[in-house]
């Protein structure tokens, strides 16, 4: 039986502290603050180790949502998942995706086929030193099956995207796991987010079945073969745990959305993204699809670490003025704004085992209008 | 009587000293030195005043032509017109295009419709303060139909793509025009660029019939509803008149290649690469398409200057990490990329009055098998 | 008869939103937060347009505070003047200086000379058309004359720095203008900050008699041997009149800090920063001097507009990966923080008419042990 | 005997190809083209892996000079040790210091104490798997002293500069390694600039015995409490041994140069600077020193790797924007320029074991009037 409805909107920011566009949202009704599960947005900070934008928009959000719930911004903080990827290269626009669900008493008629579920979980606190190893893996491929559970959702095959939250290293992490005898994956705060984002990545291979449970902690970052077809990881210094969030359709859900994937096999890879289009019965913009509206694109962008692209060079990895990362985003962000018709989609960097080498995971969430 | 024949040549380079792709070319007798047109560059710097990779690979392939035509290297650099477009942001691939000519004596069997040509023509030097203002315009409109009859292109239909470089001023240029009592249209170095650039690009639409030619100076970056579809312009410090090379379909060439051209509305518009692609008998990669193969894309882009793609708030105006047109060039280089399928692709930022503000001209040589 | 006590202390941050530093002075009593007259801070973002760790950093500041005074956040905004200069480049590191008045009872024994005082004033409100023109330069004028009263300073030599946080134009104000037929200085939003900055600081030399008051809307930005020895001005989007804290010394005030100042005459000038430490006592750390302790040094740096330094070329203005104000505070901020002993300096950018051009004025705070 | 004269002549450029300035100095005769020992630079690229003016600025100033030493401009790059170093930033200028050394068949008169000498030395060609290791160590220290037997210095504390090239990883190179199953240090090019010039820098100090030659592959990198007070190494692409260059005081010189140095502690120690400038009987700018005139500095720089300057937090390090290198250039060269009272210096980045972590060595040339 169908009881549960979510819900997906997408909203304009005209900075990273702004938060008007959610408040009127809220404020015209047509989003119980009490129903979200989940923010992600689009911030335009560097998207590396001193961008701010995504802790001051996190901030600007729970501060302004903490009046709402009857909580203080900590609280809402813990409550809702927040994850906010820095960088809106190139035409990509600042915006945040807002998730919700609620109980719904009495079963829609007319719903037919599976419908986008959301389920939630969280990892145990991980020890530094477990950071970007087979611990990570292990713990996060469990919470990514209780996640499933939680989205009503039993069959790998319904899971097309599944976000992850995962933590860093710090110096003081760093020592603390020194002082235990204990030595990190790396002591380097930026080299430990691709460490951690390619751990959980695994785990998410691993609970989905994609790839075998026995590897190990010299696999992280070396075996790019072992990968995700729907993992998106984010490194943030707030947490010291993974939080899960699996997107995928269930039957269990009466959601006027639906949501598919594809895998792009590299950052030009057009057929990926057309495809992941064409699975929730959209084209090529402009749309001339009767009875579905585009809603957001999610996908992970890098540049290919063997320098080249279908065996052209590329200069990403060696541009000492500009962060890899942020070439990536923008490129592919280039192309799926200009295939899906808008330039307001979540392009993410730091693929690591998310997708191929060099490629990544591409979902879309489509509104129907039954 | 069809009596010329053009070459295409696309090659990769390694740097942008790299010369090697070019020698072997000559070396395995593939391009007759002596032919070389025009060579069109994307090198990996940064594209703006400090980018000392364009005139380094200029002297680096005149100092490698030199002995191949009996020249000094700086004889070399008048023969030849080199156009260097600086930065490879994203995926781009650093390359040249190589364009030769050559008589043919007899005429080859069953060519049929109109293929490639291409014709050169330079404008008188400029004063200083000539840059930017009406002086510009109609000297390169000259130089464009002066061009077109050496193409032999007598209907401006049958232009498809108007490669100009133009000069910029530098202090000491500044300087000049003050010493004459003339204040030039601005005293900025890298203000001029674009001055030159949008003055050129206006030449071109005058003389192709796009506009009126009853333009001003005080048009010039202002009028953005003025434009050219098919001019694209770059400025650079080593000259102080406007070359201008024009790319057509002629019936008088023999060529093996075709060019196509379409007007991108917006850094977005997928639609217009695509149908520049279909122009010259080609899709969105992979090609299935007998008989033509692929060979290159110019492109201008820019990010549009009301800051938003459609209706949509971009961040690149804004940015003091990474200039706007870095920004356009990766992003719009990612989605002609990955419509081409392949990154080896000229997309040159800096594009006023080439195209509609925040849009392009993006035109596509294909290889007939034939 | 001296009847206020200032004070100053430097505070290091750990990032934009780090406030723990101000709360333990608060809680140890070290502190009245209702004696908080200013903070003036230093924030790692790069200072441009799209800095937002500035906004972030008093956003953090006023939700902090706003307990501890019993305000809204919003309300501490409007009471204590809030001046982040953004861009921590090279050694720079991130802190803020709090600067605090109470009245005082009786007068301690035993002080002697003046003493640093603040005084403070807010212009009327601006119209964007009168950014950046005589309006904004008179209207300054005036302020800075009624903050020097509020400081009991009366002779403009006892003038040391003078702090203004200046209006920016946005293209809702460039507009707002336009609707009423009337043009801005400037459409660009960056290039207004130049305007504000360059007309406040003016508007602070004609009220100190450094320059006559008969300067018009045309000197700004093209005058530039028009400046002020002290002035210090910050652009921001926040508000739309002028807000002036001057600093001096004065025998109304019982303070444990003097302060004094000297003016670069270009970015490596030594000798001024040398005369600025003596000025209050000091001398090249490391400080043999009894008595005396470095508080922090208040400068202002910009790449000198004629592209060279004592005749020898620079490179900041030509360069488009970093911007010519981060190279300016990078330079500058390693000579100050050389001569000064540490790191925790204020040095902004942006010195359009403070100081002459290509360089800027240094003020230096010291305490006195009695 | 004295018997060798050795000559330093510091040429402004005016790009990194720019070549005319000291095409005049040989035109004029100052310069004996034959005599040319070494040419430093600076060159306004950013200093990392895609900063190509340094090798355009080598390859301009050998197909310069190859007519006036009748050898190709390959031979010339052989002949002359070609030292470029990328990064202007700040107040930096661009310039070259050219080296020169001639045999004097009569000894002047009047010449007392020891006098600027130099030497120069080759190591065989490294195995990539050698670079960053001991065998680098050990073959460098054979080098330095061969090199101050050239210079003819016999007392390591006569030797105020040792300038070492040394090469580089490329994938090539790594693979070329794991072909032999060798690992290299790194696989990362940029990273192995760090370790070749490291290790370089150990050998140094082996040489002149600050620190034990007991050291092994595990120390590069890490122990940072090894360093050379004399050592400035850079890494390039183009050989594949090191270059040794021993700049001293020797009494077989004849030279009107002298050559002193002290030690950066840290990047703000001006202390180090002035003493340096001291060892030469130079003070802080403006000289007012009789018979002797300031010609050039060389300096290394590094953003210290623990995160902050006499306890306090820089950013450099985790900086998306702009690379450490580029922060740590700045604000040192800002500190020296501020000093020497000129800002055509040289100030290089990457002192691993070059000076204590976070500081570097200091080197000033002085000229003699008599």
């Amino acid at each position: 039986m169908r009881t549960t409805s979510f819900g997906v909107i997408r909203i304009a920011t005209k900075g990273p502290g702004d938060v008007s566009g959610l408040m009127s949202v809220i404020d015209s009704g047509a989003i119980d603050p009490a129903s979200i599960l989940a923010i992600l947005g689009k911030t335009e900070g560097n998207g590396g180790v001193n961008d701010f934008t995504r802790e001051y928009a996190v901030a600007a959000l729970c501060t302004a949502l903490a009046p709402h719930l009857g909580l203080t911004p900590h609280e809402v903080e813990q409550r809702i998942a927040f994850v906010m990827s820095g960088g809106t290269e190139g035409v990509l626009s600042p915006h945040i995706t807002v998730f919700t669900r609620r109980e719904v008493g009495e079963q829609p008629a007319g719903i037919s086929g599976k419908r986008l579920s959301i389920g939630m979980a969280h990892t145990r606190d991980f020890l530094p030193e477990e950071l970007g190893r087979s611990a990570q893996i292990a713990e996060t491929a469990k919470a990514v099956k209780t996640a499933m559970e939680d989205a009503g959702i039993a069959d790998p095959a319904d899971v097309h995207f599944v976000q992850i939250k995962c933590p860093l290293l710090t110096s003081d992490r760093v020592e603390a796991a020194s002082a235990r005898g204990n030595k990190t994956a790396t002591t380097s705060a930026y080299g430990s987010m691709a460490y951690s984002r390619g751990a959980s990545a695994l785990g998410v291979a691993v609970a989905l079945g994609e790839i075998a449970s026995d590897i190990g902690d010299e696999d992280v970052l070396r075996r790019y073969d072992l990968f995700s077809k729907v993992a998106s990881t984010s490194a943030g210094i707030e947490l010291m745990h993974n939080v899960v969030i699996v997107l995928g359709n269930s039957a269990s859900s009466v959601s006027e959305f639906e949501i598919g994937h594809a895998v792009m096999s590299d950052a030009i890879d057009s057929a990926a993204v057309i495809a992941a289009l064409n699975s929730v019965g959209l084209g090529i913009a402009p749309q001339a699809t009767a009875g579905r509206k585009f809603v957001n694109i999610f996908a992970k962008a890098e540049a290919s670490p063997n320098g080249s692209v279908r065996g052209l060079r590329h200069t990403m990895l060696e541009d000492t003025d500009i962060s890899s990362t942020r070439h990536a985003r923008a490129a592919v962000g280039g192309l799926i704004a200009g295939l899906a018709g808008t330039s307001a989609v979540y392009v993410s960097g730091g693929a690591e085992h998310q997708g191929p080498a060099g490629g990544g995971p591409v979902a879309v969430i489509a509104k129907l209008s039954n």
